[in-house]
């Protein structure tokens, strides 16, 4: 999948909502345990009733790796079900890597080919070789941390570089832009901070952003859209806990659908305001 | 662990040696493809050749992760082999994770409840949050990376702050220690850089440094020893491929006997000589 073609998914759903999968088997319905592989059933009823509204879902690997080689299966096949029944929706693989080059794309590989995501998101602390072995894969995408929204970001990220007076999250952008395109690159940036992401969309006015931390991180959607809309929409804003939580009874699916249509509409009303429907 | 207990062993195996049970199923013999879990085998052989010349293994995940769900079943039969076989011997999941609390948690519980690995190591870009989750386990260790030893590593680690003067990697340092202490935190010092491992010393005079790059990444035992060991020796050296590959043949396991040994012996001259033994 390239922009363009994201673009038309988003004009085609009317939404750029992005559903976090993040779940947890301690969190799921009670009533779900019995299932032979409860993780993977509450996914898809949640993939289900929510696949009108979004253009993509994002697992978090954590969720999936705290049980170990059973959770990876879960993954799998929550990956092979959503590119089964709704194709043309992006998958994210929310796994935050980051290694060398030999490594990276032993990484690449496993996420790209052995679980066919279209994205992955990594860290850029080790530079360049992290991220250019998946880059290599056609129709893929790096997805690169730049500005997060947990309290902590700015123990790093906010630092001045005294050569060229930029902050890190922005020498990462700025450099990183040269290592991809608008067709396989995205950046994260936390939609807690507004102000920032007027900063982010001067350095990448073409490119997409993955912005986590709408909802319980208390982002505001309105915010988020009023200075990190272009041309081509450029946004995929997740929620997970929001949605997938919505209700933690047996009804868990309907109440997910009904947070992902009241997102859905919101984001409709955002892109026909901004010209984009 | 801590810090003098690893001390201790390093003692008395007369070695710092990590081996890198980076195992790609594309580069191990032929003839172990043939069994169940050929992997496993490759491991179970190294180990058993290689157990009295070292005081860690350190599985890098993304060549587990590349085999999906059974890779991960792979790594959980690793290291039970290692903790059952081997209590002794310190294990690190190299898998340089990094996320927000609430995820970071569920990162923790993965790697030192379902797996049991004594330590992992982390990438600090985001920050506090993704490692004090980590520090919350008894025993446990998180291993930051700090200076890398990658051809990138100077993107972004050797930026310099405009309020400090530090660069990246000594904000990194000089932040975290803070976070835990030198019975639960250590740095991964590339030893490609041996000028800048004096640095690194200076900063974390008592901590433990996880040294990657000696062999096929041009690292030199020596220079990393004359510049980064400690009254606690204080480093554990990693090699892999040099070791696990010596031999491509069925004869493999003999030569990663003699290729670990080699090391060990370099090593207990440098223990001799500082006074450690």
């Amino acid at each position: 999948m390239n922009a363009q073609q994201l673009f038309d998914q988003i004009r085609s759903k009317r939404s750029f909502l992005c559903i976090g999968l993040d779940s947890d088997i301690a969190k799921i319905p009670e009533l779900l345990l019995a299932k032979h592989d409860p993780v993977f059933e509450f996914n898809k009823a949640i993939i289900d009733a929510t696949a009108e509204y979004v253009v993509a879902y994002k697992p978090n690997l954590a969720f999936y790796e705290h049980r170990g080689a059973a959770g990876w299966n879960t993954l799998y096949k929550t990956v092979s079900y959503i590119k089964k029944n709704h194709p043309n929706i992006f998958t994210i693989a929310d796994a935050k890597r980051g290694d060398i080059a030999n490594t990276a794309k032993m990484y690449a590989d496993a996420f790209f080919k052995t679980f066919n995501f279209d994205a992955i998101t990594l860290s850029p602390y080790m530079g360049h070789d992290t991220v250019e072995p998946f880059l290599r894969h056609n129709s893929k995408w790096a997805i690169l941390l730049a500005l997060t929204s947990n309290s902590s970001y700015d123990d790093f990220q906010t630092i001045k570089n005294a050569d060229t007076g930029k902050y890190l999250y922005e020498e990462v952008i700025t450099k990183s832009i040269h290592w991809g395109t608008e067709n396989n690159m995205m950046f994260v940036v936390g939609a807690t901070r507004s102000d920032l992401l007027v900063n982010v969309r001067k350095l990448v006015p073409d490119h997409f952003l993955l912005v986590p931390g709408v909802g319980e991180q208390g982002g505001s959607l309105s915010e988020v859209a009023k200075h990190g809309l272009n041309s081509k929409c450029g946004l995929l804003v997740n929620s997970a806990r929001a949605i997938i939580y919505a209700d933690r009874s047996m009804r868990f699916a309907g109440a997910a659908k009904t947070a992902a249509m009241i997102l859905q509409k919101e984001m409709e009303q955002i892109l026909k305001e901004a010209g984009l429907l």
